[in-house]
């Protein structure tokens, strides 16, 4: 049996190997257009920022074997063909023709074909795009070519245009090498197809301290040059920032070139795969950053590139065209990224997204310690989670913070892939000890919080809610019920509209509040001001409690 | 209405506050023998150890609040007497009869009641138990106990009887104050009740690498004293360890007095209660470490005093004692614990209690990485998955390791509350970067080596199966697949019986193997060892792969 695998990505050379292992008669062919097949992808912006020391170092086994040609051959039997692209496929005839490193051409055929042609990352079509300083960071060249303007002496100053995944990640790298850089955003906040506005406001706030200055609604409308060289940008056809080198980081696009060129179902989320990872042909399976993916939420198609899922494809894959019978569930749109000491992570819908839906959704933004509060070294994550209102089942969460935020989302991810509410969140028998979680861990209180809503024991307003109504002067109260040192200490809204009654002290001074006015709550994160509504509603106010408190504002 | 709670700690108070916030008018007292209500319990190892400063530190809330009596009053209207014994409860007149400070009596009338009455250490009944010096640490007195006789400089040695949960955390504690610390076992590995013995070996090696010293099989027959102090202990009836301070940690039962007193339904494991956690006297409830939970797993009775389900409990207490109807579905017996920069987790059955309860089980073991294997301070952890050979259903898990643990606990708890099987979880989408995970994480691995061998894809043997073949003089041959560097570096086995051949020339090199006995392929962590089984047994080779690899060969 000869089995053809186009592309020597983590998909493709899993398809291989997990194959190799199930039959030990077929002859298996990966195919590779570039010289380095095997290459952890994921960490080029590590090697940029000096944490990974060479680009092998990504293509390593555990036990610090380079994956080359030589190995895959010697350990597994394996042939990878380096430097040779598949040029065309013959469904018909089963015949795959390639051109080899030598520019010579040739055919294999094929009883079983896997497609792992992975994405392409997306080039803006802006005046200078071919400016020498112009690049994306898809490539290890990408890479080198950065760290060689770095060691010329001529990359001072960095734009990268796309305030996304790929964005943040090389920010940190560039900003690692002591690189200024500024972040391009065309939305009105970074992230927007992973985070919800104030999730996201809380890494845009960051990174400014950080020293990353990040330009939201802006839109690179030229690339500024200088002999050929990058000078600088336009933004929105008007302000220039000088920078010598722009980086696009506007995401990655599936390479099916091959696939529609041979007729096979194509979606503009990829290659269409069912739950085998069969292609429209039943002898071709495609899997990895070229294929479509089911959103396990919806049920609907999306485009997820990840080197975790093309993992997975692979051994699916490796199952199917070697007598098995595999399934891929579907992905929940998992991800994510560290930048500088910030955690940030998310999966499933947003707020927004979920809204869009048709959702009724509820919410909750739960700030809370990853540990023991009086445990050395616990750090603050703030939760918001999403649920349908009326089952309680989970839609999506995002999780940021200075603490460990991983397995949070982790343990979110595993609760939505069985599609659990927050029901069953909320009683899930989580490892706890003072050094790994809070008594009550923040994610089984973020589970509750959601609860208390849906029963209507708590309402919330959110923090852009109440800067609109201050921005607008309307006349109601907010009440500060922190103990002094803490508005001393932590930031506050400065307004004559706050009153400030200690948390200790409300039920002896309650009367001090107005019956005929709204009241809206807050607290440093939200959890004291929630009795304090318990409170007030008792006794007939009409009072609502600042989302999150003043973890969450921004002003 | 009237609401009574007997026990200040986690689940009482919690109880108390759920229902003040779901009930203004209700009024709730709470009723505390101890003088220090809400006293995170957990903490005190780390009080002991230096880490954690302050008793009180244990008692805050996260703004810095200690939740004493005069807190719960002002803040939340809740009456809670401490030093204040409940001592007889009148079901029909719905009294409970307290002893106040003073000595003086009074009653309580109830609508509800609410038994947190928590638990009590066990007291070994030994000659000599009540000398000085010997102890338990469950109260602030003996961890003050143990720190004068620090200050005083007359604590240099210490035996800690039971090599579980608590043991573990004393130990390192004392470790950290420079005392010399044996812990002395009944059972032949550590830890029995919560993992299995080569997982429990792990960590066993681990105490030994740190300078603890560890006796299996042992039983503290007597304790030695001069003057009335400690001076050793006798162990198994022979032997004599010198210390000056002895620190029973063989565990705690529920403390039921008063529920047996007044003729509720008791347990051996705690008082009996349905999912509403409702005793059998509907106006009664009961939760925390006092009562009988579910085990999730079986459907069967289970003793788990932990206080993050003491704080679920309080939850569901607190709605149903105010009209509400919440349930606790039950727990899994999740349990973390970090010694020195060992992290050691489990949930559900062991494998030895699957077999023994008659569970067809399939295990894996699997060494690996915790995050990406060329990210700068990834570490290993060694995870075990117990699963049901027909369905795949995950029965329990264990992981060991110096890496990251209690995200891949928390993992499998999430799945195992849903009744994910190991197919499920293989496709899970957990958040995946190179600071967080392995491209296929290290849990993914596990859930997929067992899939292998419920596949009939792989064999192995247990490291305890190969000494004893070794140690019986078995005709047969190990081979070592590792390269030479690391045959070198790490442990091997020192026997004429095994043959090496390098990974990399073995199909070359695999005629040099007899067909005729019967081949054991070790590695470093097993995974390359999967490969060459494989392959040899395409070959009509009779062989298996060493369990996790020599990761787990202890000799």
């Amino acid at each position: 049996m000869d089995i053809v695998v186009i592309g020597g990505g983590a998909c493709g050379l899993k398809a291989a190997c997990r194959a190799r292992r199930r039959n030990e008669e077929a002859n298996i062919t990966v195919v590779d257009a570039s010289p380095y097949p095997s290459l952890g992808r994921c960490g080029l912006p590590y090697y940029i920022g000096g944490i990974v020391h060479t680009v092998d170092d990504l293509r390593k086994t555990l036990s610090g074997t380079v994956r080359d040609e030589d190995y895959f051959k010697k350990v597994k039997n394996i042939d990878v063909l380096t430097r040779t692209r598949a040029v065309k496929i013959d469904r018909e005839k089963r015949i795959v023709k390639i051109v080899k490193p030598d520019g010579s051409e040739d055919e294999l055929n094929y009883d079983y074909l896997v497609l792992a042609t992975g994405a392409r990352p997306i080039r803006l079509d802006i005046p200078n795009a071919d400016a020498d300083g112009v690049t994306t960071l898809f490539n290890p060249e990408d890479a080198e070519k950065i760290l060689d303007m770095w060691d010329e002496g001529i990359l001072e100053k960095a734009v990268i245009i796309g305030g996304g995944l790929i964005g943040m990640e090389t920010a940190e790298a560039l900003s690692n090498l002591d690189v200024e850089v500024t972040i391009v955003e065309i939305m009105d906040y970074i992230l927007p197809a992973l985070l919800d506005r104030e999730m996201a406001m809380l890494v845009e706030s960051y990174l400014r301290e950080k020293g990353i200055n990040v330009m939201t609604k802006s839109t690179v409308t030229e690339i500024l040059t200088k002999d050929g060289r990058v000078s600088g940008v336009k933004i929105n056809g008007t302000k220039e920032v000088p920078c010598d080198l722009v980086l696009m980081a506007v995401g990655v696009r599936p390479n099916v070139d091959l696939a529609v060129d041979c007729s096979l179902e194509v979606s503009k989320f990829g290659i269409k795969v069912d739950e085998y990872l069969r292609t429209s042909d039943e002898r071709i399976f495609a899997g990895g950053d070229c294929v479509e993916n089911k959103f396990l939420v919806t049920g609907d198609p999306i485009y997820t590139p990840m080197g975790s899922v093309a993992n997975k494809h692979g051994r699916v894959i490796g199952d199917n065209i070697t007598g098995g019978s595999s399934r891929f569930p579907g992905v929940l749109g998992t991800t994510i990224f560290k930048i500088f000491d910030l955690n940030v992570a998310r999966t499933g819908l947003t707020e927004k997204r979920a809204r869009e839906l048709g959702y009724d959704v509820v919410t909750c933004l739960v700030p809370g310690p990853d540990r023991a509060h009086y445990y050395p070294h616990q750090k603050p994550i703030r939760i918001k989670l999403i649920a349908d209102r009326k089952t309680g089942r989970i839609l999506g969460a995002q999780i940021v913070g200075w603490g460990v935020v991983d397995k949070r989302i982790d343990v979110v991810v595993s609760a939505m892939h069985m599609n659990a509410t927050v029901h069953d969140l909320a009683n899930f028998d989580l490892a706890y000890a003072p050094p790994y979680a809070p008594a009550i861990d923040t994610l089984i209180h973020a589970a509750n919080t959601v609860r208390n809503k849906m029963d209507g024991l708590l309402e919330t307003i959110s923090s852009f809610e109440l800067k609109e109504k201050l921005d607008k002067g309307e006349d109601f109260v907010i009440l500060d019920i922190r103990y002094e040192d803490e508005v001393r200490k932590f930031k506050r809204i400065e307004d004559s509209r706050v009153v400030h009654i200690p948390y200790n002290e409300l039920r002896e001074r309650y009367k001090e509040l107005p019956m005929d006015k709204e009241i809206v709550i807050i607290c440093q994160i939200g959890n004291r001001a929630y009795d304090v509504y318990r409170f007030l509603k008792s006794k007939g106010f009409n009072c609502k409690v600042l989302d999150g408190g003043l973890a969450f504002w921004f002003w």
